[in-house]
């Protein structure tokens, strides 16, 4: 059962956000929802969207300006919370890289996040099931995106469910966690000490053992004045070098100038949508 | 002198914010600024913004949407905070709608407002003055628009400096402030009981008393489940039957469904940056 929590009228569409108790998760969760125009009259694909470290599930609709484009193309936008919130676990609220805002998108295997922290599955399962089963979207075209930490979960989401998500992009994604701090704390935090089973969840490490590339390529937008770029936290060159090895068509995007916030992201945000809507609708805008 | 607090590149323009101490509110200001690409070679008009109640420099830049429009069109975007903050006034903060976040665009003539809630000044003098001191900023194409308390602000501002800003709109704005609980409120604070003083502040009652129309026209959109046009505090019908009898022209628009938030105002941010830049252009998109 959904609960609407708001809902506005937003480029001839609407802009809602929903609760819901998630099993997957074990807690309340909330999730946002742009249904453009077109879905009065039909079903639409689909894109999701994951946000980076202590983000919610309103950065995405408030600040990066995507609902025009969306409109434009006819397709819905769907954005989670980053993580659970309030489970109890103690320390969960201690650091904005670990626990709550930063559920990194895997499905942790150590106590006590294994309970809650299962944002993997709760992504690709569960809320990809309610959208399906609650608004007017098309189950067979949907496509993911996602920032920082979310542009990781958007890579290692599609990289590993080609047959769910049809298209894939991502600014100025964790590109290598297992190579970054970032990274390996939270993998060392979820999942434990043994690092084979953080390779899953790392979509340099996934592109180099992948039977065949991602069908339909890859956009990454990266600005080169982020300063997590820097502090090496992002790694897309250890991205780039993987998807060369493996023959996967990328096109990555370096610009001078731009940082690691909202209005790189707004930027660039009609060519994400640009490139999911050619893919999911099979050519370009459509009305 | 103008102290950066932040910047960030945007739609290959800049969007910062900047920090001051300010004379004409003897108090520390911020305001934002976007400056669109064109300015790197050349002076560009500017549309300066005004925000509603609560609001602060950084709203407008986060939540409107609008730079891309602004970079299309060459025209630098400023947006003030919407009063002096933490200014030692004992209840400054003890409501939403007077005080901090509220400062009605007025020059308040009451003890102990009266020294630095002067946004009325602030804005048409002091901040026009830095904004063409130090920024490439044609001071002789100058727009101003708003929304709600912003949108009065805009109104009353171009009304009666028609010689400075050559362009207005709003978007929801408090259109006859002296007959809604909103204005009456703020007003006897800010302005005293001798409502005749009121007068020089409220769009509606201005548009009655014009030797001319405002030269270009102005443009208004209002969203019809906006709650607190339902509450009688915004009364459009009011602004619109004074301009009809001054023979102003005025394009008001009514959106079926939308509210009063900013998913509302960026649906319709396209079209008022068109409207400024037709008239501060003196044509359409120009890059």
């Amino acid at each position: 059962m959904l609960d609407i929590v708001e809902s506005h009228r937003c480029f001839g569409g609407t802009q809602a956000v929903y609760k819901h108790s998630s099993s997957t998760v074990s807690m309340p969760m909330k999730f946002s929802v742009f249904l453009p125009p077109q879905a009065a009259s039909r079903k639409v694909p689909v894109l999701f969207y994951l946000a980076g470290l202590t983000c919610t599930e309103e950065t995405f609709p408030i600040k990066a300006g995507a609902q025009r484009y969306a409109a434009e193309h006819g397709i819905a936008l769907i954005a989670p919370d980053t993580s659970p919130r309030e489970t109890g676990i103690p320390w969960e609220n201690s650091s904005w890289e670990f626990g709550t805002g930063a559920g990194f998108y895997v499905d942790a295997t150590e106590s006590p996040w294994s309970k809650h922290f299962r944002m993997y599955s709760y992504v690709r399962d569960e809320l990809r099931r309610l959208a399906i089963e609650h608004f007017p979207i098309d189950g067979t075209k949907i496509g993911i995106f996602g920032h920082s930490m979310g542009g990781h979960g958007a890579l290692i989401l599609a990289l590993r469910n080609p047959h769910i998500y049809k298209s894939v992009s991502a600014f100025a994604p964790i590109a290598a966690p297992m190579r970054c701090d970032w990274g390996q704390g939270a993998f060392a935090g979820y999942l434990g000490r043994f690092r084979d089973t953080w390779k899953q969840y790392d979509a340099s490490v996934l592109m180099q053992t992948m039977h065949s590339p991602f069908p339909t390529g890859i956009l990454i937008d990266q600005g080169l004045d982020d300063k997590f770029l820097t502090d090496k936290q992002l790694n897309p060159e250890m991205f780039e070098e993987a998807c060369l090895s493996a023959k996967q068509p990328l096109t990555l995007r370096r610009h001078e100038g731009y940082d690691h916030g909202y209005y790189f992201i707004s930027t660039f945000m009609a060519d994400h949508i640009a490139h999911h809507a050619k893919i999911l609708n099979g050519s370009g805008a459509e009305n």
